[in-house]
C-alpha cells in the first residue's frame, strides 16, 4: 500500500507541531507493507491546501491520511467529517484571517472521511493509546486540508481511503503552563497511529 | 540521601496503578547519589498507612516522596497540604467507605509540605514534563498517607524533605473508555519525577 | 413573522427537558411581531423527524428554530452543521439505537444552517446570556430534526431561515448530582432565546 | 440568629463580583428567624480581612458565612478547609501578588470550617441548585478571609458556625467571552444560598 501520511508546520507562536513529530517518527520507523511517503505542510490558508495537492500528484497513492495538532485533546481523535467552512480563531502562518467563508464556493458542504474509522479506532485502543472518534477538525487549517483533500479525490473519481486524524499536544509543548492543558507523549501517539494505519492496510 | 518513595497498589477495578508503575520504574532505573528504597502500599484505610509507617522504620530515610495516581489530572501535582479528613468517595480494597471522619482525631486540621515543591516542579517542567502545584490531594487513601507521614514525622521531630505527588492515569488505563480522559505516559511521568527527585537531593 | 419552534420530550431517565420548558415558556410569554407555533418532539428516531414534518406541514412558517438540550455544555449554541450521520450512544426513547448510519441514504452529508447565526449570537450576548456557535451538534436525536429540517426545506426549495440551537441543562436537572455539571437557569435560556428570535425577525 | 454575611468588591477587571451580587440579594429579600448583616469586603491582603474583623466586632454574630466568586465552577461550593497561605495567581486591587507567603506567621496550617456543611448542601440541592462540598478554597482573597475568620474565631474561643461559600460567575459576566466559562443567575444562586442559610439556622 502506498500511504501518503501528511503533519503541519508549527503555528501559533509554537516551535514544534504533534502533527509533524509524528509523521516524521513514523515515516523513519517504517511500517510492515506499507509504503509511506510524508508531506509537511505550512498553517496557511493558500500553500497549505496547494502543499497537499502537490504531494497527491506526487505520490499518486492507494490512502492517504493528514494528521493535525489538537490542543486540549486527551485523544487520537480520528476525524469523522470535513465542513465547507473557514472560520479562523487565530490568523495562519500567513497573518491572514478568514471568518465565515466557504473552502470551495460550488462544493458541497460536507464530506465524511472514507477511513475505516472503527477499525482503525479499536487498533489504536488495542495498542494501549486513547482514541476516539470525532464530529468536528473545527474551521481552522486542519478542516482546510480534510475538505481539500475530500474534495480533489471526489472530483477526480479517486475512490481511495482517506481522512484526517488529529492528535494532542506533546508534553513538552504544555510543561511550561502555569495549568498544562492535555498532552500525549510521541511514543504513544506513534504507537496508537501505527496500529491504526495497519488497521487501514488491512481492510 | 536515603529516599523513601512508596506508590499504590491497583484500586477502583483498575488492574495497575500508574504510581506503583512509576515508582518501580524509577527505582529500578535509579538516580544519581539517591538511595532509594520503594514501598507499594495497599488501598486501605487500615493497611496503608501501616505500611507506610513500617516502611519509614525499615528505611530511616533522609526524604519521603509518596506517589498516588489521580484520574482526569493533565500534569504531575506536587501536594500543597494534607488534611485531616477521610471522605470516601468510593470503597477502599477492603470494602469500606468512611465520610466524614477524621484521620487522626487529636491531630491538627493540616500540614503542609515539606518538599521544596518550586524546585522540584521547575525541575520536572525543565525536563519536559507538565508538571503543576496542587492544593488539594483529596480525601481519599492518598490524602490519608499524606497526613499520617507529615503527623508520623512531626511526633517524631523528624525535620526532613516529605511530601505527596498525584501523576495522572497512564494511557494504557484509558484507551478502552469511550470518552478517554486525561492521561500521561509512564516515561514522561518518570522523566518528570527523576528531575524533581533530583532537584529535592540538590537543596 | 410565523416561527415555528420545536422542543423535545425528556429522554435518558429524565423527567424534564430544558428544550421544550423554554419552548413552552417562549411560547406563552410570546416575542413582538412573531407569531409563534411549538411543537414538542419525541425523542424517537422514527416518530422526531415525522412530528417536525407534520409541524411543518401544519404550520407554513417564516422561519424554523429546533431546541435540544445538550449536557454539558455551558453556553446557548447555535449549531452551524447538521450531518448525515445517526450514531446513538444512548437508545432513543423507543430503546433503539442505530450505529453508523446515514439518516437520508441518498442525501447530501451536510447541510448548513440557514439562521443568521452571528447576529443572533450577538444579540443573546447582548442580553446577558452565554452564547456561542457550534460546529457539532452530534448523531443523536438533535442532529437528525436538524438534518431532517434542512433536507426537508432543501427538497421543497423553500429558502427560509432555519436550524438548531442546543441549550444547557437546567440547574434543577444537575442538582442531585455529586458533581454537578454546567447548567443554566430557564430564565437565562430564555432571555437568550428571546433576542436571538427578535435578531433572527429583524434580519 | 444574628448572621453576618459578606461577599466580595469586583476584582480581575470585572465590574461586578456575583458574591457582593447574591449577598446584597439575600439581605434584600431577607430570611425568615435570621436577622442579617451584610458586608462587602474588599479584594485587599490588607483591607480585606481588616473589614471582615470590623464586621465581626459590629455584628456580633452567631454564625458567619463569607461569600466568594469563583469562576469555572458550576455549583454552590460549600468550602471544607482554610489554609494558612498565601499564594496570588493576580494581584489583589491594590496591585500587590503574594507568593507562597503564610496568612499567619504562627498560625495553625489549617482551620475546617464549622457550617453544618452536609446539611447545608442537602437543602440547597433540594431547593434546585447544583450544590458540592470543596476542598479548597485556593490561595487568593477568598481563602484568606476564610482562614482569617476561622483564626480570630479560635483566638476568641467562639464557637459559632462559620465559613465560606464559593458561588459561580453570573451569567452576563461571561457572556462576552468567545468561549463562555460556566455560571449560575443570580436566582439560581440566592434560592440555593437561602436554603442553605435556613439549614445553617435550623441546626
Amino acid at each position: 500500500m502506498n500511504l501518503l501520511l501528511t503533519g503541519f508546520e508549527p503555528f501559533g507562536g509554537q516551535t514544534i507541531n504533534s502533527s509533524e513529530q509524528a509523521a516524521r517518527a513514523l515515516s523513519g520507523a517504517g511500517l510492515p507493507d506499507i509504503n509511506m511517503r510524508i508531506a509537511i505542510l505550512p498553517v496557511d490558508r493558500e500553500r497549505g491546501p496547494a502543499a497537499l495537492l502537490c504531494a497527491l500528484d506526487a505520490a499518486l497513492p492507494d490512502a492517504v491520511v493528514c494528521l493535525g495538532e489538537a490542543a486540549r485533546r486527551t485523544a487520537i481523535s480520528i476525524e469523522r467529517v470535513a465542513i465547507n467552512l473557514l472560520d479562523f480563531r487565530i490568523p495562519d502562518n500567513a497573518g491572514r484571517q478568514y471568518v465565515d467563508e466557504p473552502i470551495a464556493p460550488d462544493g458541497p458542504a460536507a464530506y465524511f472521511t472514507t477511513l475505516p474509522a472503527r477499525a482503525m479506532l479499536d487498533a489504536a485502543r488495542a495498542a494501549g493509546a486513547p482514541a476516539a472518534r470525532s464530529l468536528s477538525a473545527g474551521a481552522f487549517l486542519c478542516n482546510q486540508v480534510f475538505y481539500t483533500l475530500m474534495h480533489e479525490l471526489s472530483r477526480r473519481g479517486a475512490r481511495i481511503p482517506a481522512g484526517f486524524i488529529h492528535i494532542p499536544q506533546l508534553p513538552e509543548q504544555v510543561a511550561g503552563a502555569e495549568a498544562a492543558t492535555a498532552s500525549m507523549a510521541l511514543d504513544t501517539a506513534v504507537r496508537g497511529l501505527a496500529a491504526a494505519l495497519s488497521a487501514l492496510r488491512a481492510e
